[in-house]
């Protein structure tokens, strides 16, 4: 349809890029973690609550929800005497974030030809 | 601090990408929404119903956020005896949006900085 009368338009795409963004990997805090994870191959929960300004129970939380989703490895263990939880990604973690990246592009390639077009 | 071993980095920057998206405009649905009324200038209810995959129910609890925050217009109107509503991005909603795409275009870079150092 075109954007002003919902009339049909034959040369429009199906879908828009957003609508295959996966929640559980766009939301602001997750990719954040994924992004961390990727760049440091293991990432201890001290440093990434210190990088995205997070509380540990907020941090916690967004690790659950992708480790239940298979996108990270949480390990525990120790640095001397003192507790750590490292966090690692996974393949499947890995392939999501390339996913999400794509789309993302894909996005901001929209937004820029519309400012190129109009001249903005 | 450094990803491992949580000891202090002083090369480290301050803050992470991820830390300055502002939810409002970073939430799946609600980036769909703005970058159709910012190529459209003025999208239709029902057309942005059809691209973003939506019930009219979700679409419209997203445009009160967007409208509240100030991104939007939201305009009640006919199209000959059809009530019709129309959406309208806001100055204050192009610079929430070009903000979100400069902060994505830095996640990105450093994504995709990891990858050639690594030669993914």
């Amino acid at each position: 349809m075109t954007a002003e009368t919902g009339a049909p338009d034959p040369q429009e795409a199906a879908s828009h890029p957003v609508t295959g963004l996966d929640e559980v990997v766009h939301q602001r805090v997750r990719l954040g973690i994924l992004t961390i994870a990727h760049e440091a191959r293991r990432a201890e929960f001290g440093y990434l609550r210190t990088q995205l300004d997070l509380t540990a129970g907020n941090l916690s939380k967004h690790l659950s929800v992708l480790e239940a989703a298979g996108l990270i490895e949480v390990e525990k263990g120790y640095a001397g005497k003192r507790g750590r939880t490292w966090i690692t990604l996974t393949a499947a973690g890995d392939t999501a974030l390339a996913d999400e990246i794509a789309r993302l592009k894909l996005l901001i390639a929209r937004v820029e030809t519309t400012d190129t077009l109009e001249g903005r």
